[in-house]
């Protein structure tokens, strides 16, 4: 059986500047990152203002299991088979980040014969635009470190900064450090640490951003640290949001790329979906509803986090409505939401797929609270039996659910030909209603509460003292109007990863509140949430190299 | 009078593959990065292999000051009138980094009518080559600290280890941290800190590599901790090597840009000139050679620290045979050799300009040691008097050197004419006859006492007992017939920085020294030299933005 690799190197790729025509981007238009990478030009991207958007659709899944989902496989899988039905489709996507490829083995460009490509450009580098963040944001720290090096006039509270350097890599060593050590000319000793890229705000900022000018007025409402008195400094303050726009400028243009099938992808932006909001830009996804008439996005982790998080942050910040929404579960992942380990996966058990299947309604359920039609698609691994798929049709069928099983992994778009249909008719039935979960003017604990309710199953909150005064400081601080965003686990409904299926009369306990308010939302913690993780004992990277030809192994 | 910036953007760039085109790189070898920049195919390069070398020139200057030199506006110049008199001609230039670029005003891409563009472009993350570097490095300190994190079962000493992080930012406050705080989960606590990515042994060996593999050869060799018994850790026992190589892979490919004039020119690499060689990489001078008659580069600092070691590290170790060197200087700075204060130098005042001509000479004499034909370039300023220059040519009259005033920066191309004359005269002539200052089986403190009285005009070394017990270890281990690098202050041939003229009877404090193994270097400590750099009061990037057209300003 073809590998993962074995597949991405027989496939011949189409000269990036052909598929920009494919989706109506003149030569002009595109800047090429090598032959099969490129990025759409600003200009062009204004000059599409006035045209209609494309339907939206989201696809989510069920909460993710070490057994797999495949959440961008079937995005990609549906891509193709969207567009092999004739419709203009393109895709938008997340990129990775190096911290994952060089921790836990694997890549975040889909799988068998649904990959985006080229898959090592990729998930290496790409075109270079988590760089861009990782330097606007430890410009910004060496230039408040500097401030107060030089007598820090702004009279900032050396305790009081929430600004955190960042590294595009796993090193659980950087999490908690005291910087400025050596004496009088190297600084003023303090305890800092540093997140992973994808957990900066300014990646979150990054993602947000409709322009450059909104991205800088975001940059400039970061808060970065505060005086005695608790008032806030901002990068504008330290004079710092020119140098930020400068080093984002070109990273803003949204990056195409192709699938295996040639559909055109937009893969751009990529925060982490628990400290932020956990899907592609706003840019990436606006230019491709301009371009195509209908786009296939993806949200991080389950329904319940990213999918809530896509909806409630970034729809309402970017006027965003979608179609509908695409839960993707597997048989394996449900089983082991019904209780099966890991290593029993591979016999037949279609009782534990029953009792799994309560999760995935449960997400259904979520995104049903939204008003979105949710469809659900089932990717095939080989394994699957027919008794299991039957079991999945009778526990889904009380809530008018008609699975539909794909196997675009074995059989690229041929095989979610049946999902491409049931797609194309909910876009057509027009029966989408979207609204955010709760007003924009709801108090920030009853904005919680609601997610908890809604998009959860839970009872409520309950809010830590702390959490609860820190609550009061940002609504007295004018915030109040902010959307939540909840940093749980993503293994669960509730706040204990070990609990899957769907588990009732939880609370979710909220520890820590953080303000955004460059990003433009308010961050409840759920528990321990890092914002660096640690490299495994193993590290994938171990296995990574150059061939004999010199080309990338390792990745897959 | 036009700015810099003016000039710029009046210029009207050709597409990367027309210069591409103009240097014989078909467009299939030509991996474009936007529609200005591009780098050569690893494939094409090596079917150049067989090809014939070009002339090589080096241009190095006068111990800088304040008052500026323009070694890069004169290669730039130099090269612009060698293609306009009809020599197949290529520059070979370092490319810039970040730090410089936010800190001290000034990009690094030349000035008036002699610069190589896109300059914004260039000078921000370019095509993400130091990024590049950057992760490769910090994976690799990552990859370390994890080791000890699940249980050192290397048995690396914490305290002996040489590795630091890097950065690509001018941020004092990183250079003397304690990192893996936080507690048992969160890894081991140990002192360390950051460089500036142009410090990091991965640049040096980045720039040093003659292809893939030897890449990976000296990244293996990379001394980065040790045990207890003072046995050496590598990447290599780390198993690092091979996703490091991964992470460099498209970056060792050098890039391409052109002069404002359209040469064809390689910016590619750039290792700090104190702890490394200075220069910009193998594989582009290596390249450039081979598609060019005369190839143009240029070595940081003056002669005697970067002219010294491009010859006795780079040449060597690459196999290149310079056919003479040009030596910059500026009237305005040879009076600040002659005593003038920056303030005064409005001011005519030959006696001045006599009086510092001795920096001139010396490093004239430098390059001459190593068997080098020298011609003086004098980079003309508005404010030069015909006095100033006659004084000038009179000092220089007992070494048998004509200068030669060029006005590039004003005039371009026709500005360097006569400069360009004696240097295809001069090639020509083929009178170089090239040897480094010391063979490699010289003792390391030999080879140091070489370089002071030879390139510096000192009289002697004084080794402090560590740096002389450390030489003694570093032969002990087999590491006796690398070359040396001497970090000392670029502004005096002393180690005093205050000294500028041609000062004699003095020694070089030699205080540590650095094996740099995989690089294949010893890097000699004299006085206190900064890894990292600080920002200023008011930092450069203050006035960094985008103006109201989205374009990048405040650059130059």
């Amino acid at each position: 059986m073809a590998s993962d690799l074995d597949i991405a190197r027989a496939a011949k790729l189409r000269p990036i500047a052909e598929i920009a025509a494919t989706a109506g981007i003149p030569p002009g238009s595109l800047i090429p990152y090598g032959h099969h990478k490129g990025k759409i030009d600003f200009r062009f991207i204004e000059s599409l203002r006035d045209r209609p958007d494309g339907a939206l659709v989201l696809v989510a899944g069920i909460s993710p299991t070490p057994a797999g989902e495949g959440k961008t496989t079937t995005t990609i899988g549906l891509a193709d088979a969207l567009r092999e039905a004739g419709a203009r489709t393109m895709i938008a996507l997340r990129e990775p980040s190096l911290g994952p490829c060089f921790g836990q083995k694997g890549g975040a460009t889909g799988g068998g014969h649904a990959q985006v490509a080229p898959m090592d450009e990729i998930n290496l580098h790409f075109t270079g635009d988590f760089h861009a963040i990782t330097s606007a944001n430890n410009l910004l720290g060496a230039m408040l470190d500097n401030h107060l090096y030089w007598g820090n006039a702004l009279g900032i509270d050396p305790r009081r900064i929430q600004h955190r350097r960042s590294i595009d890599i796993n090193d659980r060593s950087l999490r908690d450090a005291v910087i400025g050590l050596g004496g009088v000319a190297h600084g003023i000793p303090r305890e800092d640490g540093f997140d992973i890229t994808v957990a900066s705000e300014v990646m979150a900022i990054f993602c947000l951003a409709r322009d450059l000018d909104d991205l800088q007025a975001r940059l400039a409402r970061m808060i970065v640290a505060e005086r005695r008195d608790g008032s806030a400094i901002t990068p504008a303050d330290l004079n710092a949001v020119g140098a930020m726009a400068a080093l984002l400028r070109d990273a803003l243009q949204p990056n195409l790329v192709q699938t295996l099938a040639g559909t055109p992808a937009l893969v751009h932006g990529g925060p982490f979906a628990n400290i932020a909001h956990g899907c592609n830009s706003v840019m990436a996804t606006r230019t491709a509803l301009k371009l195509a008439d209908i786009v296939i996005t993806e949200a991080g982790f389950g329904a319940d986090l990213g999918g809530e998080k896509f909806l409630d942050i970034k729809c309402r910040q970017a006027g965003l409505a979608p179609s509908c929404v695409v839960v993707v579960a597997t048989i394996r992942a449900l089983k082991m939401h019904g209780g099966v380990a890991k290593a029993d996966l591979g016999a037949e058990n279609p009782r534990a797929v029953t009792a799994g299947a309560d999760n995935l309604r449960r997400h259904v359920a979520a995104m049903r609270a939204f008003g979105l039609p949710a469809i659900v698609a089932v990717n095939g691994f080989l394994s699957d039996t027919e008794a299991e798929r039957e079991a999945l049709n009778e526990a889904l069928e009380p809530d008018e659910i008609a699975p539909i099983f794909c196997t675009h992994w074995a059989d690229g778009a041929d095989g979610a030909d049946g999902l491409a249909e049931t797609v194309l008719a909910t876009i057509a039935a027009k029966s989408a209603r979207f609204a955010p979960l709760y007003p924009h003017t709801m108090p920030i604990a009853e904005k919680l509460r609601t997610v908890v309710r809604r998009a959860y199953g839970g009872d409520d909150i309950v809010l830590s003292p702390k959490a609860a005064k820190q609550i009061a400081r940002i609504e007295q601080r004018g915030f109040s109007h902010l959307p939540v965003c909840i940093a749980k686990t993503q293994y669960s409904f509730t706040a204990d990863p070990n609990l899957r299926g769907a588990p009732s009369g939880f609370t979710i306990p909220i520890r820590d509140i953080r303000l955004s308010a460059g990003a433009g939302f308010v961050v409840a913690l759920a528990g321990d949430i890092l914002t660096m993780p640690g490299l495994p004992r193993v590290p994938a990277a171990e296995a990574i190299g150059l061939d004999a030809a010199g080309e990338i192994s390792g990745l897959f």
